[in-house]
Formats: C-alpha cells, sequence, structure tokens
C-alpha cells in the first residue's frame, strides 16, 4: 500500500497565521495604530511588480496600509537610500520591504543595511542575519520563517534530522541554515560547486530547495520519504523541484504555486504587526 | 605502501604569518604607532589565565604593546561593559580580546557586542559573524580565520569539499562553517542532537572537530584519507579528536599542541596590526 502524501499548503498555513494577526491589528487600531509597510520597488521587472503588489493587497486585506514607493530602473544607491532614510524617519511606517533583486548599478547589501534595524520586518540586514544564526531575531528572513512555520504547522519534528539546503544567498539559503541548525537539525549546505548533489541531496530527511533553478531537484535524488520543502518560484508557476517526481519519493512536500509563498507573505504582514506592537503606540504618542 | 601522512604543523604557519607582521610593525614604529592589543580576563580560571598571558607575549615578541585587564570573577555585566568603552575610546589601544568564557553572570553576547567592530580583532560581534558569513568580514573569528590558514598554507583544497563541522557556537562552529561555505566547500554542522554522528563524520573529506571534549572524535569514524583540524584543546593538551585513530585514517592532521593554537594567535596579532593600520596613525595624528 503506497504511504499517504501530505501536500503541505501553504495556503492553510498563511490563514492560520493572518487569523491570529486580526484581532492584533484591530487592538492596534483602538489605540490609534495602523500597522504601515512601505514596500520600495526598483525597476521596472514585472514579477517584482507582481510580488509588490501582493504584499500592498495582503496589508489592505488584512486592515493594514501599505505605501508604495516606485524608482526607475536607473535609480542610484544613494537614491534608494535617500528613499529608505526618509521611512526610517516615518513614524507611520512600521515595516520597509525593498524588494530583491534591485538593478545592478545598486549596492544592494548597502540597501538593505540601511533599513534600520526596528523596520527590518523582511529581514535582510547584515545585522539581522547574524541576530537568526544566534537564535534572537526580531524578524529573521520571511521565506526561511516561513519554511519553520509550515514544518511547525504540519508538527513535522525538525530535531536530530538531517536538513540538506541546496542554496547559499543571503536571505534564503543562510537564514534557512542556520534556522534549522537552532532547531537542532543536522544541516548540510550545498551549492553549485557542490560534487555528487544528488547524493548528498540523497541524504535528506529535510530538503530546501533554495536555488532558482526551475524544476531543479529531481525525484530520484531523495531519499524515500523525505520532507520536501520548495522556496523556488520561477516563471510559469514553477518551483525549484521537479514536483511530480519529488512528489512520488517524498512523505510531505510544498507545491508550488500556494507553498512556501503565501506564508512568506502572512510572515511579512506579521512582522509588521509585530514592530507597530512595539514602535508604533510610543511613536503615536510622541 | 602507506600513505605518507601530513602533519599541518601550526608553529610553521604561525612564524609564516609572523614573518610577514614583523616589517609591517616596523613601519607602524616609523610612524610612531606601537599596535597595541587589550586583553580582559574576568574571573580566575588558570587555563584562561595562560591564554591570555600567551596572548600578551607573543605580542611583545613582535614588538607590539599589549594591555591586560584583570577583573575579580564576581564582575558585574556592567562593569565589564564599561571597562570594554573605556578601552573603546583609548586611541592607543587598537584591537580589544575578551576572554571566552566568562563567570556565567556575565551577559557574554551583550559584552562581545560592546567591542566597537573597529577593535574587535578577534571577530566575536554579532555584526562581525553576519560579515564573516557574508565574505567581508574585516577581522572573522580567530580560530576558524586560523584553520583556512593552515589549509591554505598546505595547498589543502577546499572547493568541491564536503566539509563536516562537529560544533556551532558562535565563535568557533559556526564562523568556521560560514568561511568553509564561502570558499565554496559543502558544508555540514553537526552537533549534540545530531543522529549517528560517526556516519556524517565519515562523509566528510575535511572534518573540523570544535566540540570540546576530549578525544571525541574517533578515528573509525573517518573516511580513509580525510583531512582533520582539531581547533580542541582540552585538560591535558589534549584535542577534540583521538589523535594516534584519526592519524592513522586521515591524510593530514593537526596536533595538539601545535596545531591551530599557535595560528590562532598569530591571527590575533594580523588583526590587531591591521587595525592599527588602518586606524592607528590617524589616531596618531589626531
Amino acid at each position: 500500500m503506497p504511504q499517504e502524501k501530505l501536500i503541505l499548503d501553504g495556503s492553510r498555513v498563511a490563514q492560520d497565521i493572518k487569523d491570529r494577526l486580526y484581532p492584533r491589528v484591530e487592538r492596534l487600531a483602538a489605540n490609534g495604530v495602523v500597522p504601515c509597510l512601505a514596500t520600495i520597488l526598483v525597476g521596472d521587472d514585472p514579477a517584482s511588480a507582481t510580488y509588490v503588489r501582493m504584499k500592498g493587497n495582503a496589508c489592505r486585506r488584512l486592515g493594514m496600509e501599505s505605501v508604495r514607493v516606485d524608482l526607475g530602473k536607473d535609480t542610484t544607491t544613494e537614491q534608494l537610500l535617500e528613499t529608505i532614510r526618509r521611512l526610517n524617519e516615518d513614524p507611520a511606517v512600521h515595516g520597509i520591504l525593498l524588494q530583491h533583486p534591485v538593478p545592478h548599478q545598486i549596492d544592494e547589501r548597502a540597501a538593505f543595511d540601511a533599513i534600520q534595524p526596528e523596520k527590518d520586518v523582511d529581514g535582510v540586514t547584515t545585522l539581522g542575519y547574524a541576530q537568526t544564526a544566534f537564535g534572537f531575531a526580531d524578524y529573521p528572513s520571511c521565506t526561511p520563517a516561513a519554511i519553520i512555520a509550515i514544518l511547525d504547522y504540519y508538527k513535522i519534528p525538525i530535531e536530530g534530522k538531517h536538513a540538506i539546503v541546496v542554496g547559499r544567498s543571503p536571505i534564503l539559503g543562510k537564514p534557512v541554515s542556520a534556522m534549522l541548525l537552532n532547531r537542532n537539525a543536522t544541516v548540510t549546505v550545498c551549492h553549485s560547486k557542490t560534487k555528487e548533489l544528488d547524493r548528498i541531496v540523497g541524504l535528506g530527511d529535510i530538503v530546501v530547495a533554495a536555488v532558482g533553478k526551475p524544476r531543479f531537484i529531481q525525484g530520484g535524488w531523495l531519499k524515500e520519504g523525505a520532507v520536501v520543502l520548495d522556496a523556488g518560484y520561477n516563471e510559469g508557476n514553477v518551483g525549484d523541484v521537479d514536483y511530480e517526481a519529488c512528489l512520488a519519493k517524498a512523505s510531505a512536500i510544498t507545491p508550488v504555486p500556494a507553498g512556501v509563498g503565501p506564508v512568506t507573505i502572512a510572515t511579512l504582514l506579521k512582522h509588521t504587526v509585530d514592530a507597530a506592537e512595539k514602535y508604533g503606540i510610543a511613536a503615536s504618542e510622541s
């Protein structure tokens, strides 16, 4: 008899997070504070524009505010930093999201690090990464936090499991590795220079695909019964794993869409509400 | 015919680093700057006292200065922070080392993070860790940097190798994992909750022991030909690996003593000279 497959439904996890945010947003409103996320989009990448719109819409549906700043594709680092400084100083803004990636003339790291830590609800600053790795971040990176939230929602144990993370970016592969390690997984980080990736992925009780290549992780690589989390989102609504083939081997898997994506957005909203609770009321009284 | 074993002689690597520091220290002296490391010892742990003395002596042998601050075992966090603030403000001090571990009533993380980044030559701040992980730290943690220096001195390739790090402390296991990852190793981090540690260690082309338990890593666990770096230093001059048994399986191994230890100290001196070059001349002119 084939084992039952658990489809890790991100929409359900996201709804659960949002359900618990509603009353908090209402309480804030009663105190005259509307949690507000500022989003910054630089350039005209259509996918990035879609993400930013989705995040703004998600805010409004929850009774939160969203301020959108659109900057042209020729924006300089200095111009972007000036925008961030202005949002840092705006007491009505509780969280700042700079949509990744930015055009290549911009120093993205400098821009991320210009975000005031109290408003870094997307978890992108250098300091925030270390706080995540050391286990005391207020706002860990949203996609890594979403992956952990999905595992927790479905009560999938992490401690003592061997987790394989494919990808090592500063806002995804590295922080998700750190968070899994803090939850007592044994963690292996793989990347483009990894040899025998198929064999290494085959060691994983938990496999996180964070590589940014469509259908990259093959079903045949997986250990029977592995838990697969697909943080990829490529053109044509395709993740970083070959879904059907991986589904056949996995015990649990996130689909794309409706997997990690919606939980990432819900996490961003949660961090913004956290920030509004921490700093918003004081600011509204000052 | 048995394969030749390479004993990774830390004394040689340390000497090589110091040989290249002498002329830099002389040039600084000609500019009226004597690189100065301040060491802080809290409490009366004899091993810690020995380390601090060794570091001070190493400074003096190189023509550098060393200021030693000894604080009683009942020192409060606030008293320690005050000491660190004073050293931060002292223009004659280029580097600050707080000997780890501190007595348990002290918030060690707060103390580490009070060290001004420009003087954090031991690489212990939260921000410094993230900069290490992102590949742009001025002063990565000294023991991890020493491990990389040993591999480089002996021209042992890192890229594409599977490195197993046993231990995940903020100043050793985590940063050495990050540095190996940045050098394109596939990195697995193990710890007390890792299951089948013997099997995982057996995957490693490179094995870093950073666990703090005498003779913990067994020779039988190793893959034939593994490169073993022992960052442990336990009572009785014993490392974290069972040396003789590991020597039998390894292709290269650091001894204890005269392995990672002296290179760690040389790295600390190097960072202090770096700091004196960067900030010392300006300060001496101000």
